[in-house]
């Protein structure tokens, strides 16, 4: 199986314009797999709008294409940084519950702030900014080709792998997390199929894993949501694998709608069950995922056309506790769940 | 809360035209809840295909469906037994997992069979297969009662119940199975919320079962099928019911695909889960669920768009094992799995 790596787009990207000014271009997801648009925007409440709609999705892209907003909106206040402060206040609030975001966007503000009072200001200021996005763009690169490093080594020959939502590419700067480790995988021989569940509402399974597998060149299989459990029963599943939102300090992990109920079916049927995150997802002022927030989006994402006294209830994410979790691959390993609050200790 | 059962349609019903000649009606289910339709025809072959289709569906309402196409038959060939018993097997093959269709089409050969060995033919031949499929109904109507107040004793106040699929009265003559419990346990005011699973890829849950429940006015919120776990772990489920397609001598139980994971969850989660349905669903002669064929289903269902590269699997039910079922509702009372057994001597 030859594995196509370079097939793989960057899904967001801050560029420069001719006239050297920073312009964020994203991949937008809602488009897929119908057609691979790349939008360029300088507006930064375009990207908000852009993460709110999930045309920029996945934890790690958000929190890089926070970071990029944070820059659209220091070079359009000209470096102020009172109006830029409160910018990336809104932009920082675009989504609740991954953590990435609020991360990122406070890196970028610490950084800011510091280069600000070390007298760099304006134009540099801005200039600044941008190359510290660089930075995390190729940080979250590398961060993902270690996490897919890790990952590979808990895959088996002949492994036929359950992934929910999409964690790959798509919802990082490139190769993803929790498909990251797949293609690693891939390319040592080991991947005879994945199946990715399709991910109501929003299909991130059905359009966006589906996609990029199939553009890598790895065997792939749609499900619906409600398959997985068969699929199981038969035997036909060796591992599950999935990317995090959020994970609290005592690794109870906020992920995409449904991944609690796979993480039961594989207890269920004694099939490990993988979370890959970089450790920037880990939120260690959390004790536990009870605290983590839940996005709730609108009815019309479940039913199109509303019926006439029919309630939807539309939870964007849920909780898997951590004794659930078989382990967490991060850019620096692999750690079981009881070992999640040492990583703690090293943040 | 008022409980308008009235508002209840006939899903299937077998009529007289102006000739005296048999008319199969039904309510087109690929329509609802848009459009509420009913369909004439005289045409065996179009009830075939409306099965086939899911115009037509839920276990006993395609036996009832089943049946009174061979009535069709009848007509048609006008009264020969060669060609009527060639047609009703193909009538009987229109779908595979569900029982009742081939019990009910088995029923009216018997029958005919019988009605011809005593000497009568013609057109008599057809009315008396008319008026069989007119006590047919009857009786699903009256076992859906039946079912309805067994299942209700089940219930606490307040109860929050989830099912999936459409074990309602869409799925039967009326009044449904699962439902039916539903039905008669909210007359008795004991029913808080239905949550109706959407059930992929067909959408039985999110447009049949949520319509019929707000057109009675039962409170009804629709989620995803992924959701189910997390609404479980917030305490937010009291238990669950669901119809079958085909339940074995041991109780392993072929029911809409989704059904068995559900089943797991309820389990993990101590929450009661239930399994309603006539007698005719249960088949004595198969020892266990692994002998129930699968129906697998069109790629297109699952993915409208194919994607270059990417496989779809559709099967259109899986198997619950009876230990993880708490009882089971007939219209012959509530029976645990290991009392099925006993039910199969008394057949």
């Amino acid at each position: 199986m030859a594995v196509r790596l370079d097939r793989l787009p960057y899904s967001v990207q801050l560029l420069q314009d001719q006239a050297g000014l920073p312009v964020f271009r994203y991949l937008d997801q809602r488009l897929l797999p119908g057609e691979v648009r790349f939008c360029d925007t300088t507006d930064w409440r375009s990207v908000v709008d852009a993460i709110k709609v999930l045309g920029v999705r996945g934890a790690p892209a958000i929190g890089v294409g926070g970071a990029a907003a944070c820059v659209l909106a220091l070079a359009e206040v000209g470096g102020g940084l009172e109006a830029f402060e409160a910018a990336a206040e809104e932009i920082a609030h675009a989504r609740p519950t991954a953590v990435n975001l609020r991360w990122a966007v406070d890196r970028m503000v610490t950084f800011v702030k510091q280069q600000a009072a070390a007298g760099c200001a304006g134009a540099a200021l801005v200039q600044e900014a941008f190359a510290f996005v660089k930075r995390m763009e190729e940080e979250d690169v590398a961060t993902n080709r270690a996490i897919g490093l890790y990952g590979a080594s808990l895959f088996g020959q002949g492994s036929r792998v359950l992934t929910h939502c999409n964690a790959g590419s798509l919802g990082t700067v490139r190769y993803g997390t929790a498909l990251s480790a797949l293609y690693v995988a891939a390319e040592q021989g080991k991947i005879e199929r994945v199946y990715a569940d399709e991910t109501r509402p929003l299909g991130q399974g059905s359009r966006l894993t589906s996609w990029e597998l199939s553009q890598v060149g790895i065997p792939v299989t749609v499900i619906c949501d409600n398959m997985a459990a068969s699929l199981m029963a038969q035997g036909a599943i060796d591992a599950c694998i999935v990317g995090a939102d959020r994970i609290a300090a005592n690794g109870d992990t906020a992920n995409k709608i449904g991944t609690y109920g796979v993480a039961v079916l594989a207890a269920h049927h004694g099939i490990p069950f993988y979370v890959a995150a970089p450790l920037s997802t880990f939120d260690f002022s959390l004790p536990e995922g009870s605290g983590i927030p839940i996005e709730q989006r609108a009815s019309e994402e479940v039913l199109p056309q509303p019926i006439e006294g029919v309630q939807v209830h539309n939870p964007a994410f849920d909780i898997t506790p951590a004794h659930l979790i078989t382990a967490f691959i991060t850019e620096q390993g692999i750690f079981e769940p009881d070992q999640v609050r040492n990583l703690a200790s090293a943040d």
